[in-house]
């Protein structure tokens, strides 16, 4: 029998997972002559590399047989040990029915929470828009997604309380809500504390979990209350998911959760059988670079970095895009969201032009569940160089213009 | 609403992870003075710390920049690269149809495969009996497993022949078979040359995939064919799995999977959602450990010291075992089975007694999936010292003596 067609092998689950838009452009985007405002890449000037030499040749020298052996589930207890610290000192309250799980990249902690929390046709509340990577785990286990809407105070609390009033008459109940709170990717805002409230609220009254994301709270750029909703629950319904790939390097794959410990248990259960654990040598040197204030060191010089590429990202904007769009003022993160001027253009079909033209960026509508947002596209500011960035928008209105006419 | 009991959140399939005893019990011996037979541990010894503090400077400071940022999903470029000639050295063919995709541990290999292969309810042989690991990760997709025995010249595809033509005159089919065919885990044997070309003659005419797990094929004692049943096959079925976790190290957490590229890619779409990628450093620096050649450095060295623990071993259960005790003489890997005089007798109970009295192993059940092997253990030689190996076996032996009292 022949294998030229292995469709007959493949597993009904697989359908279900749909390539990346984003990671797909950036084969594509990585082999040309492009300017990138895709990705979601930190800049590598804030990669610590000597720092890394000098800490890399410590933990071998002096933790070796350790740091290269196997190491538990839930991750090294003394990284776990810096983690919380390092969340204590932002505000992020972890409590004594509380604990942590290192995972391998916040998307393993999706992937995780996905298997471990989601059954098939769970109703599950999305922002409109969201995050890609957890549309895409969330998706393997077949849930009924819900979108609420964002505006500048991040998504709408009080359109959120009308549908679960809703659902709940009709005998339907929501299971979990994802949510970016503090400086969101793809839309660049943050959740009012008011609305934090209202949410936090909400889950108690209709009893559901809350995931909260948050990889990007070190990146503001207006003053910010950013409590987080973990801290504003006593409950421990709030999973509270973050990386080390913004702040220290996002070759590390390092990760984390913190949730209540039974829900802990769990998730140490199921990531076993995913990988075991994450790798033991980059959980020590991200211990090291914790304790010794390396990463607040890269968060400070990344964060003087990120707002000054925003604001040309920006300038750029108002100087050359066509009449016409709007886009978002990010008060956090790494990202600008861009919508065209008429409600039945797709950025998606004008993307391959886009890169034909010399500039990419990734397409709206997959960051939307509820199948909107085709006429807007996320543009990012942190990897680009400056100059690429006043390029890329220049490029970039021009191929509007030219669709427009 | 209380939190206090999570249980109502927690999806259905969570039900079907178990608990692996080798981790759970790790956890017990970590903390107590007990010589550990359990594990798989690497020795220490053989991880090259000094070269890798070379590794992590010239990397860092020549290629840092990649070597820090997010990379592709399938693996580094020169990595895989470096792995395809490692593995041709070895003699397992990758053809032009394959390709090569890195996955975090073999742990993660065998995960995507689940994922991505199995549906409820396919019909998956495995051995009897087989590595733990690969039954709880096949376990998540919920298929039927099928258990064929091993002798001491593998598995005894005689026996599934006889399977395999009663289940498709029943109409079943089977999707895929798991094997370790080299220095099987727990076994210690190796499958016989002829028994591999017949099952992959069965693969083709009863339509499925193998998997080849290929994790100690370095550690054979004795002159042996290792002939991989990839090489075997020029269909495109096998699916071949391995890491470096035994010959570099397990806190990398690096392995690959090498398959018809049809399959890989849905391999990549499912690993997408999983991790994004495996940590690109820690492929940075295996990619410069296989080329400098410090890899088959440690696998001599680990090699030479794997023997020598093997034969400690042996002397040992020669010199002081109850009789009537049956263990296998392993001829390959890291594993020595031990089966009690009678058939009533339960490693499982008795852990407890013997992790009190001194001595840890892990109970032979959770190896088979047909229920069987309770009166079984698996005892590991790589990691501890050979005193305790020595001491280890006089404590089992004890144990075991009053047992049968």
């Amino acid at each position: 029998m022949s294998m030229s067609n292995v469709s007959r092998f493949i597993a009904r689950r697989v359908e279900l997972m749909r390539s990346s838009e984003i990671r797909e452009l950036l084969k594509i985007v990585g082999s040309r002559k492009v300017i990138s405002l895709a990705g979601g890449l930190p800049d590598p000037q804030t990669f610590p590399k000597e720092e890394l030499v000098r800490i890399c040749s410590k933990v071998l020298m002096e933790r070796g047989d350790s740091a290269l052996q196997y190491s538990p589930t839930k991750g090294v207890d003394e990284f776990r040990y810096e983690l919380i610290k390092f969340l204590s000192n932002k505000g992020v309250k972890v409590s004594k029915d509380d604990d942590l799980i290192v995972t391998t990249g916040s998307q393993q902690a999706l992937h995780i929470i996905a298997l471990t929390l989601i059954d098939p046709k769970d109703y599950v509340v999305m922002e409109l828009p969201s995050y890609l990577g957890a549309i895409n785990a969330f998706r393997l286990s077949e849930p009924n997604f819900i979108g609420i809407p964002l505006d500048d105070d991040g998504m709408n609390t009080d359109i959120l309380e009308v549908r679960l009033r809703r659902l709940y008459a009709e005998g339907k109940k929501v299971k979990l809500l994802y949510t970016i709170p503090i400086a969101h990717n793809p839309a660049g805002v943050t959740m009012s504390l008011d609305r934090r409230k209202h949410l936090v609220e909400l889950a108690e009254k209709y009893d559901f979990l809350i995931v909260e994301d948050d990889p990007y709270s070190s990146f503001t750029y207006e003053p910010t209350d950013t409590t987080p909703l973990k801290s504003l629950s006593s409950s421990g319904r709030v999973i509270y998911v973050s990386t080390l790939s913004k702040i220290l390097s996002p070759g590390f794959r390092i990760g984390w959760i913190v949730a209540h410990n039974d829900i802990v248990k769990e998730f140490e259960k199921c990531k076993q059988s995913l990988d075991l654990h994450t790798p033991t040598f980059t959980q020590y040197l991200s211990a090291e670079a914790l304790r010794t204030g390396i990463v607040n060191s890269v968060i400070e010089k990344a964060k003087a970095i990120y707002k000054r590429k925003k604001d040309v990202m920006l300038e750029a904007l108002e100087d050359y895009m066509v009449p016409g769009c709007w886009w978002s003022r990010p008060v956090g993160g790494l990202f600008v969201m861009l919508r065209l001027p008429r409600e039945d253009m797709n950025t998606s079909e004008m993307l391959l032009d886009a890169i034909e033209a010399g500039v990419a960026y990734v397409p709206g509508a997959s960051f939307y569940v509820d199948g909107s947002g085709a006429n807007t596209m996320r543009l990012n500011f942190s990897y680009p160089k400056e100059e690429q960035i006043v390029e890329g928008i220049k490029i970039l209105s021009n191929v509007i213009k030219s669709r427009l006419q």
